[in-house]
């Protein structure tokens, strides 16, 4: 161990010499950490609780659409967790969310000259429904730029259909999602703005397949709220077939679901006391709230269930840190961010030092590191000598860029930010979608996420990044 | 793209002064490198193959056991997508292989005084069978020196039953199964040795389920031959919760299964012809033959699928090799090794001379990068220097140790291995069991690792190692 190390940090600086100083000031001890990281996972791989606690999060709770009663199960059941668990303090905050509703599933038909085809849709979130059945022709484009050539004259009184699939070429996937992005966010209203009736998306997910993505669109001011879905990414294809052989073909679409004001919800906040620094605080979370289709496996299940394991690590370890560490189950993330606001807001108010804020949201697959977002490029240096705890265990990504959309809103108190970065492949796959499920998810591969975050959150919590 | 290429370079280079000669020796212009390393997965992650194959593979043809009728007609199949694909020459290698058969699934019980409960077993490949049902107590050990340390006295006529778990610390989970492997591998013969009747062995498994994992056995010389089986991991550790509760409960063993002699099979070869040295071979494989269980997805179909489509691409792409590339579906990897041996006996007697050989035999999953087990330390510098390009793709492993058992046997004749090294956690739950399906392979990250293939074998195609 102790000539492996010294391998490590010898090749470390070779490389780094700007580094060096930095290094010093801090006197990092990688021989120690790495007899802390190591407990660390070896509590989490042979004790990890994350994965028996997101099944009963899955399977007896199940979705969690802001304002719904699950939701507040969720609420319950997570405190439940982070008592039983051993924090020193829990406690709820209260959050005001939208309530969205999806009354019954949406149906859609594409009607040939000869026969009708059922489309496999659904609602996005946020969208107002059809008020009984619409019905009309189609305009495909798989841009703005497009729409914008047809203009009103060909897509007034039409149902948009934009059909851009994800680029299967960008091997980070969160990526080929940004750039299609587009069509689900702004394409209900930017349809409307030429008179459509309707907007169908194509599904933003990875793959072919039968599943309709839903996912929150938002509607422009001043410009008429017209129905949002999405088709599955077989179907668009499908879709796209048989508006070549048939271009004046209809389709119908029929949606109940719509906005039902505003209900008291929360996020819940468990902590562990610091010991030197109780008033500083090192915040991990995830979002509690879910899309309705699934069962908010992987998004954001994983996340919230990994921030309390975090926590539990810590008690399981009898390491007590020097800040307070804070896990906190974000609501509303899905559609409106008002958890993530609301922390944000009592953070100031209350005048709270956080020393640095962690989200996972990108499923809880094998874990590659970190991204991080900095308010003081200086803190970077300190970040990259950890390093080799890290790369021993084949996490290999500590770089710029990251955060979490909960913790986003803390940018602005100067916050620095960590991502937990995980391997992409299958989250688009199951992302919004009725597959988001329990099943679809690993318990190594969660558990050795809660693992770098306890060890990030360790190094963090030693060193500071001051 | 050329200021970041600059950029990585610059950042390798100051970091890797001692290897600068040998860069400029090569003249490595990671520039052309990228282009073409670029088209490679675009070309795979739009148009690959390798999962469709697989599909038929698993789903048409299904489990390919050593001299099973699949078996032959898997290597029909991949000759025929070989020749589809447009390779210059197909042709087989013949290689008699040992013909094992299961003829039922193994049943077993455990006999408690108040009631029977029935276990979760398969016999283990080349196991002998019961001949009608055995019945006997049981010893429980986790190593061979509690074994010996019970002696003969202690386990003549009864049932050893190992129950070591493989150690879920390790987070390279080939390294729990090697080590936990003995009980499987040697168990039946150090059972045998102090009189056992039968030997049943925790499954290698990463999890607590109900799958039992088979595989091979090895009988030792002047050693009875004792029935061997496998109990799924759930299951070992009922029966370890049993036993301390009745001692002297007894279990019940019923397997018919056995050796059938040998049979003819066959390699398949696949050849694109180098245009400068033709007589030079880069050889990619997998083996065809699997366990008779699942679908052998993930082993090895998932390799096998990965060779040829790593010379589809090249095909597709029309780029053309120096070298003559080779895909070889190795036959009897699972029981015997007899393809592998074979096709390195042949290309000694034919004084074939191989550049590399490179083995895909880890699964599908998320390409981490390479193993490599080198004739020549020097040739590791080159191969370093390539690193860049993989990196950029979230591929940060290029090291020493790997290759592939099918391509083991070429070492004795100097040719540089490279095993494609995989995110490695999901593996071990459907090894060797009815769960190894196509259903658990993603399409994305078996494509990634074709690239990551085809593009190593891009870069030693161009740069040789030599």
């Amino acid at each position: 161990m102790r000539f492996l190390l010294t391998a490590f940090i010898g090749l470390f600086l070779s490389c780094t010499q700007n580094l060096e100083k930095a290094s010093k000031e801090v006197r990092v001890d990688l021989e120690e950490d790495e007899k802390v990281v190591k407990s660390i996972f070896d509590e989490v791989l042979r004790n990890g609780e994350a994965y028996s606690n997101l099944r009963h999060l899955c399977k007896v709770i199940g979705p969690r659409l802001s304002g719904s009663p699950q939701a507040e199960q969720a609420v319950e059941y997570t405190a439940e967790v982070m008592r039983r668990s051993g924090f020193d303090t829990v406690y709820f905050q209260e959050v005001m969310v939208p309530k969205w509703v999806r009354r019954e599933r949406a149906k859609a038909f594409a009607y040939l000259s000869d026969t009708r085809v059922e489309l496999n849709v659904c609602a996005l979130g946020n969208s107002v429904g059809t008020e009984g059945t619409i019905r009309g022709k189609v305009v495909e484009v798989t841009s703005f730029e497009e729409l914008e050539k047809l203009g009103k004259e060909n897509v007034k009184g039409k149902i948009v259909f934009y059909n851009q699939a994800m680029d299967p070429t960008f091997i980070r996937t969160g990526r080929a999602y940004g750039t299609a992005g587009f069509q689900r966010w702004s394409g209900p209203s930017e349809a409307a703005k030429y008179g459509a009736i309707a907007s169908m998306n194509r599904s933003l997910g990875s793959s072919i397949d039968d599943f309709p993505h839903t996912g929150s669109t938002g509607y422009k001011l001043n410009l008429p709220k017209i129905p949002a879905s999405a088709i599955s990414t077989r179907d668009a294809e499908m879709l796209h077939e048989l508006l070549e052989k048939e271009p004046d073909l209809e389709i119908s679409l029929h949606m109940d679901c719509g906005m039902e004001g505003e209900v008291l919800s929360h996020n819940v906040v468990g902590e562990i006391k610091g010991v030197r620094d109780p008033e500083k605080i090192i915040v991990v979370g995830g979002h509690l709230d879910s899309w309705d289709l699934g069962e908010g496996a992987s998004d954001d299940g994983t996340g919230c269930m990994q921030a309390i394991e975090v926590l539990r690590i810590f008690k399981a370890l009898d390491q007590k840190p020097n800040n307070t560490l804070r896990a906190v189950m974000f609501m509303n993330e899905e559609n409106g961010l008002r958890g993530g606001k609301k922390y944000a807001q009592l953070a100031e108010e209350n005048r709270e030092f956080h020393v640095a804020a962690m989200e996972s949201d990108g499923g809880g697959f094998t874990p590659y590191g970190f991204g991080y977002t900095l308010p003081d490029s200086t803190m970077e240096e300190r970040i990259q000598l950890w390093k080799p705890l890290f790369e021993r265990r084949e996490m290999h990504v500590l770089r710029r860029g990251g955060g979490g959309a909960d913790i986003g809103p803390l940018r602005n108190q100067n916050v620095p930010l960590f991502g937990l970065y995980v391997d992409s492949q299958r989250y688009f796959y199951y992302h919004h979608t009725s597959d988001d499920l329990f099943e679809k998810v690993n318990d190594r591969e969660l558990h050795l996420g809660a693992g770098a975050m306890a060890s990030m959150i360790y190094l963090i919590d030693k060193y500071g990044l001051e």
